[in-house]
């Protein structure tokens, strides 16, 4: 997302090294100083030192700064799922998908927790965030069905992949302490299994 | 939701028997007929033989008569999962209250079946049902804590839960032969128990 790239500015009259992260950084600043809502291209371009063309030679409108990584891990939990060996069961190509998943998040730290925080603060950005997330789940639904897996335990399996996935996430996001998200996304996953395998005690 | 309420009609000058579950069902029916968006509540009214005032002592807008049954669901689901005997394990306390939400919306599936139609056929509509949804798991995680549950296991067996709920209605709901809604989400359920058990078979 942030790869170096350069771009010419046709306000400052020179080729601009990083003008996507440049961007990237400002937009996020401004999220957080004044609000989603309130933050308008122009204001981000301004503080990047660049002009709304530049922008949107990069993003489509000013949420795709939050969402445009999306697609990357959508496509790293699908690829990851996708390569687990064949003999690995459903749940637990799922779950190595997740840990990679982690540790590419965990990569860009603060522009993961960055980009939580805003959108926590904005519930129009936690509905974008509920329908990539469903998206998603559908994807790796499709990705277990190739991999031999019928339904419904193909969806189920996603569904729970994508609870998965939220908690460790939201668990990294809210400790004060710098837990590893990898290890957090793994101690999810066997959480689920074990409330979901528990039966009753009779006694 | 339809219950047998009395209203008094201001154009027809008299009172109407039911008038909430007429409202309902002309609104169903002009949702199909040319789509949620397009649908007026001067519409809806007319359809039914009463005022938009009336319509608006039952609803606070158009999209509520789709809604409105949600909290009623939700109640059904955190009541159900508090009054599981407390030897009840937490996944079975969530099974037992989403088989019964089953009932229940099988008592009602005329209008569930003509929901969901509506529903998919309009993005705007599935971006409220995810959120009405992700209400309903965080309702049911805190249900499991007052159970005793510590997190993330109530998060995790909340949507998990969801997971099955939503899987078991499509189900149902995509069925071409009449299947037995509750049976349905228990066998969701017992699938994605199995499918998050399955270790690696080593052979």
């Amino acid at each position: 997302m942030s790869e170096t790239a350069i771009a010419y500015d046709e306000r400052m009259g020179r080729w601009e090294p990083d003008a996507q992260g440049r961007l990237q950084q400002a937009a996020m600043e401004l999220y957080l100083e004044r609000g989603f809502e309130q933050t308008t291209v122009a204001e981000i371009a301004r503080r990047a030192g660049l002009t709304e063309r530049t922008f949107f030679r990069y993003f489509v409108d000013k949420r795709e700064v939050l969402f445009l990584g999306a697609d990357g891990l959508k496509t790293l939990l699908v690829e990851a799922t996708t390569a687990a060996p064949a003999t690995t069961t459903p749940i637990e190509a799922i779950g190595a998908a997740i840990v990679a998943a982690g540790a590419m998040l965990q990569d860009r730290a603060e522009f993961s927790h960055l980009r939580q925080t805003v959108i926590n603060a904005n519930p129009s950005l936690q509905e974008r965030e509920l329908i990539k997330l469903a998206s998603l789940a559908t994807a790796l639904a499709a990705a277990l069905r190739e991999r031999g897996v019928s339904e419904p335990a193909a969806s189920l399996c996603a569904e729970a992949g994508v609870a998965v996935f939220r908690n460790g996430f939201e668990r990294w996001h809210q400790a004060s302490a710098k837990d590893d998200l990898p290890t957090l996304m793994q101690d999810s996953l066997d959480q689920l299994r074990a409330v979901t395998a528990a039966t009753p005690s009779h006694g």
